[in-house]
């Protein structure tokens, strides 16, 4: 099956490239609601109405290939095992929603990972794109030229005066969400975090951890997005987050020189010891082993420590989740077996980086 | 200077060799205490008296060479910088009390420093034998003959109903303390330990750390020794310390082996970790440099390490001492360098040894 792919990478192609402060900033995401105009939402249609949703966008789609994507393949959730759904949720490719709450879900994927379209998850459809770095604008105009495509062939549920319509209101208008995945680890050895955090949600920014809403922020990483999808250009929204994550950027980079100016063996120290531990433990709970990622990852970044590459915290991050080390074990696991095969796996992949 | 050879090397040339039990006992040692009958004890001498005592001993060991020992060289204390003092004391060569309150301290040693007469200490004479593993009617033996050969060219203070005397009643008699030093971590682990100890006092012999009297069981090293010197003969002493520390070592083995048999990926994870934090920290701790050193022994010993020398524990125990460390630096260090010369030290050790 050609969909194994998305299940063997624990990094997208996309991911692999270096974007504009990818130092700090990992990843930019656009997403956009849309809802198509004769059909129920999700929310409140039968599988069968569902169904049709995924028959009509698929008869839309396969008409031509996107002109900034490329070619999508549609996975249907129902034809997938829960681990294999897991294993998207944790490459950020769909939702939770997506993987466990939708009764006839289905995703869009191009080839290097970077688009995806979910298919009635809260609405009828999801385009998310995805850029290395610090890249909003450019995610929004592939979005944007996706959306175009997807609406010259299908009529969107839009109001003048309120703009797109969505399940949630929150949604509603541009049915956009930008953010942005932060590696900010200086803040939080700092404890700048704590005073950073209620500042940027007074900007009617939501700082999240990794996996979204109500998720920690395990290994250091923030995501930060817009909260509001009314009232603003698309455009404009896109540019104040940006502005806002060159702010953190700014501090995240101070914090960081203050401990290198400062603290410089002590950070040496803890670089190192993380990296120490990494390579010879045999059991490691997945929170140690995300704040020993991060660390290294500072390391990296700091020139401390040489010989690694800088996709280290992103892949590993990504491998060591859950699904990811039963997909790879080809079997479900316990908590204690998973921590294993993740001390394991780390342990191969640093062994790996360093011949 | 010829005694730098002392000072340069952390582990003696006797400690190189492995001696029977030597994956839990470490050394065995035997201590004889002896006065000259013309002379004031030291506890009580002026200066001058005490330099008549090295005068004379000097003299009569001069007049041969020992047949079991091998020439002797005579180190004067107050001729030797406090830091090299320090790193005699380090590698139980001579006492704190030698090194810091006897007012004209010597020491005779032998080239593999396995025989050790310290002059003026509590007592005029304190002849000190140290054998690697489980040795001790070996070292007893030999102490016995460089005793006589002394005492063939002395008087010693010795009286019919009492034996030897001694500055201090606890050992007058036979003059003799018997001990071992012994690595036990799966006692300490399963915490078994603490039911050991008062059982072994309890047949009248002291549970010590490393460094004697008063100081810590660093990295899991016990000192198990003989309190009393009265009573019996020396053979019998050395042979009843024998029968206990092979209960000990009996039961030392009998937690590896449980911990062996019921946790055994715990602990190779704890193994392995402590060589993780050892390879790669920046500062480190002598506690906690001990007590990984301690670990990474343990997994030498139970095979889940290979490739590092058995007598890492005791050498890197050793070099990492204050002393030890400040001699290798060629100047004094307060507590911070001390941690960072130690976990340098020990990294550029175990880089050595991997190469």
């Amino acid at each position: 099956m050609t969909f194994k792919r998305f299940l063997n990478e624990a990094i997208s192609p996309w991911m692999k490239e270096d974007g504009p402060e990818s130092n700090i900033v990992l990843s930019s995401r656009i997403r956009l609601a849309r809802n198509l105009k004769e059909y129920v939402f999700p929310t409140l249609a039968s599988k069968e109405q569902q169904q049709a949703v995924i028959h009509t966008i698929k008869e839309a789609v396969s008409q031509d290939a996107t002109e900034q994507a490329g070619p999508l393949e549609m996975l249907m959730m129902n034809e997938l095992q829960p681990v294999e759904k897991r294993v998207l949720v944790e490459k950020h490719l769909i939702s939770p929603h997506l993987a466990e709450r939708s009764k006839e879900g289905a995703v869009l994927l191009n080839e290097d990972e970077s688009v995806s379209v979910m298919i009635n998850e809260e609405d009828h459809i999801r385009i998310q794109c995805l850029y290395p770095g610090l890249q909003l604008q450019k995610a929004l105009k592939r979005a944007s030229s996706i959306d175009d495509w997807i609406e010259a062939k299908a009529d969107f549920a839009f109001d003048e005066e309120r703009g797109y319509l969505t399940s949630c209101p929150t949604n509603v208008g541009t049915g956009l969400r930008a953010s942005v995945m932060m590696h900010l680890p200086a803040l939080v050895l700092t404890k700048k975090i704590s005073r950073l955090i209620p500042a940027v949600n007074q900007l009617g920014l939501a700082v999240r951890g990794i996996y979204g809403e109500g998720t920690e922020a395990q290994g250091n990483i923030f995501q930060i997005s817009n909260q509001m999808t009314l009232g603003k250009l698309e455009e404009d929204m896109a540019e104040d987050l940006t502005d806002v994550v060159q702010q953190v950027i700014q501090q995240e980079e101070s914090a960081r020189k203050q401990l290198y100016d400062t603290l410089k063996l002590q950070l040496e120290d803890r670089v190192y010891r993380s990296y120490g531990i990494l390579s010879n433990s045999r059991i490691i709970p997945s929170n140690e082993a995300a704040q020993c990622l991060s660390d290294v990852r500072l390391g990296i970044d700091l020139n401390m420590i040489s010989g690694l590459s800088k996709s280290i915290l992103n892949e590993l991050m990504i491998l060591t989740q859950p699904g990811f080390l039963q997909q790879y074990a080809g079997e479900s696991l316990n908590a204690e077996e998973r921590d294993i095969r993740r001390a394991a796996l780390i342990r191969e992949r640093l062994h790996f980086e360093n011949r």
